[in-house]
């Protein structure tokens, strides 16, 4: 899609329009950023996006926090697409639900998405330079956690000059972060809408990020994560996209997209070769995913994503966790998500609400499985707009 | 375990005790097996069991079908697990259900499983010799189908002079060939047990065939399946198998037996290694089934279950694909199986039963997942046992 093309979306007048990322140095020899796991790591940069105007109060910033492998670019377009190649010529990952009149509504609000610690898309991570050798880290990078980017993101307000968040707001590890922030920082967010996410990832969940980051690991080109500059280990970390898809779909889904249609035409051809639509669909998903994603990020991602445990800080307990908690909650799940699955969120918008917290839930109906948080921007931005245009004070 | 340790299993009252496969020749070059395909192959020898004896009508015979990675080895101890270490010192895999006073009551009934065309243990399969080149097939050996299997073991009970069976009874693609017997041969079985099966497998089950498939066939060593006598390609094979193993318990089984606990300790360790127990859990099941099975048969065996599809013979009609067979039918699903679901089955039970065939369909409570049929053996005993005991008769 050329330029041109792509005026109609920018120049919409729900559109954010053009916008192109920034970036910051955060932490710095002087600053290091004390990670969970006891390391101090600098430096770090941070890529961001910013939409809509901060107010003079500066009390109008709402942060978007992205999933496993999303990136800064979360609304508008960016006309350095090509060399950001991984923004694939598409509006930014949540533009349904960001821009002016949107329910996150960048008329009103100032709205900041930045790339987490440990991605590969701008802010420091395996594939950064790694100051004690000039080289990557590659696997010498530390291993980073939900509170990590959670503590980062924190540096990144600072740095703009925003005292406390009106909202904090992502979907599946991206809702992580958002309860993170609740908690760590309870005077410093008004709101934390959680979407498509849970307290912790369960049992299988972990099963099916441990078996990707297998697949990746023994990929003989991975070399111990020393492939930089040499072949890339394209085919575990296609491995691992295949089957993390099959969990962001349903089995619904699947059937009414693909069903058992054969690619070429209605006869089996009998040969072990991809036959059925379904394998042409993930053959494309595993092929798109290793030109955009480093695979050492990728791990580093998932094992964060493993780690989460929000209710950790309660011993086990989700209510004792969230007791210091001060803000209001959306919490939003879907019907047909089976990697957060709306028993989760339920068991946690019951123990909010038990802990006296202000608590919206909604189980949105859908058949789009755990994918519905990037796809079902009408009934979820319907939510979220409702909660938004209701008092968003914090609880006396 | 020693032969001695054994005794007590093989002498009990319940067991058929020591057993050995048979191995026979059913296919040569005067007698080829037409497959599906359209391939003729030859020559062609299938391993088997049998427990119990022929009555001299040769009306008591039960076949049983092993499901995906399973082998003849249904019932009783083998003597010479040594020379077939997938045997791993445990009885048959339906020791619970074949034997003594059990459902398959080898008093009454002459009991057989065989182990099916393209498998690796006796039967032939991509690792045999193909006598054109007097090398391993590799991927030379033609696909095969449930039908090619069904087709053999009709063969196999030809050879033991036994025109009609019993009962056929089988889990998984297990129940596929159940299924096929039926259809393929109406006049040759009188009863069909179908058991955590469905009429064809889901998009989603295909999606997770063709990831298990891709992982083996990238696995550098894989050598477009030329590995024999050579390095194997056993990280794609263990990937496939630790993927194939969380579609075969529950999320609610996993979460049960491991929920999110730490191999060491109570703290993370905050490495890139792997931490919870199910990773472990994976590791094993991984390691332990790259020493028992080879990776293109592997690849063959589950492309035969993603072939399989009931409907077919009606043009995706369940009802009239099953509109010639008589016998009576015995369907038993379980409540947390998502590989071969509740809802499948109660298609086909409706089907049938619409189509006025005699059909009992039971739903057994369980948390087990798709494993349920390996492992819920009282309650699934108990209601084979009822069908077994009610009239064993074809329709009229």
């Amino acid at each position: 899609m050329s330029v041109s093309d792509k005026c109609h979306g920018t120049g919409s007048a729900d559109s954010v329009g053009w916008v192109k990322p920034d970036n910051v140095r955060l932490a710095t020899s002087d600053k290091p950023l004390l990670l969970e796991c006891g390391a101090e790591l600098y430096p770090v940069d941070v890529e961001y996006e910013c939409y809509g105007e901060l107010n003079e109060d500066k009390d109008n910033a709402i942060l978007i926090c992205h999933a496993l492998t999303g990136d800064a670019h979360a609304a508008g377009w960016d006309p350095e697409a090509d060399r950001r190649p991984w923004r694939q010529d598409r509006p930014g990952w949540w533009d349904g639900m960001i821009g002016p009149g949107k329910p996150y509504d960048t008329d009103k609000y100032f709205v900041i998405c930045s790339n987490v610690l440990g991605s590969c898309y701008g802010t420091t991570g395996p594939g950064s330079t790694d100051p004690e050798t000039g080289q990557p880290y590659g696997m010498d990078f530390p291993v980073v956690t939900v509170g990590d980017w959670v503590k980062l993101e924190r540096r990144l307000t600072d740095h703009l000059g925003i005292r406390s968040l009106h909202t904090v707001s992502g979907g599946s590890v991206g809702g992580a972060q958002a309860m993170e922030w609740a908690l760590e920082y309870p005077d410093a967010v008004s709101n934390v809408h959680i979407i498509g996410a849970s307290d912790k990832l369960s049992a299988q969940g972990l099963a099916f990020n441990a078996v990707g980051r297998y697949a990746i690991m023994t990929d003989p080109r991975f070399n111990r994560g020393n492939y930089y500059g040499k072949e890339q280990p394209l085919d575990g970390l296609s491995v691992a996209r295949r089957l993390a898809h099959i969990t962001y779909l349903s089995d619904k889904a699947m059937e009414r997209k693909f069903g058992r249609v054969l690619k070429n035409g209605e006869r089996p051809r009998y040969e072990i070769v991809p036959e059925f639509e379904v394998e042409s669909y993930l053959d494309h998903q595993g092929e798109k995913f290793v030109r955009r994603f480093d695979a050492n990020s990728y791990i580093y991602i998932t094992k964060a994503m493993d780690y989460y445990d929000a209710s950790a800080r309660g011993n086990g307990n989700i209510q004792k966790a969230f007791a210091n908690c001060k803000c209001r909650f959306l919490l939003i799940s879907f019907t047909s998500d089976w990697l957060y699955t709306p028993y989760q969120m339920k068991r946690l918008a019951k123990a909010l609400m038990t802990g006296g917290k202000k608590v919206s839930y909604v189980n949105i109906p859908s058949d789009a499985g755990h994918d519905s948080f990037l796809t079902e921007i009408d009934n979820m931005g319907a939510v979220v707009d409702a909660h938004m245009h209701t008092d968003g004070g914090t609880r006396d």
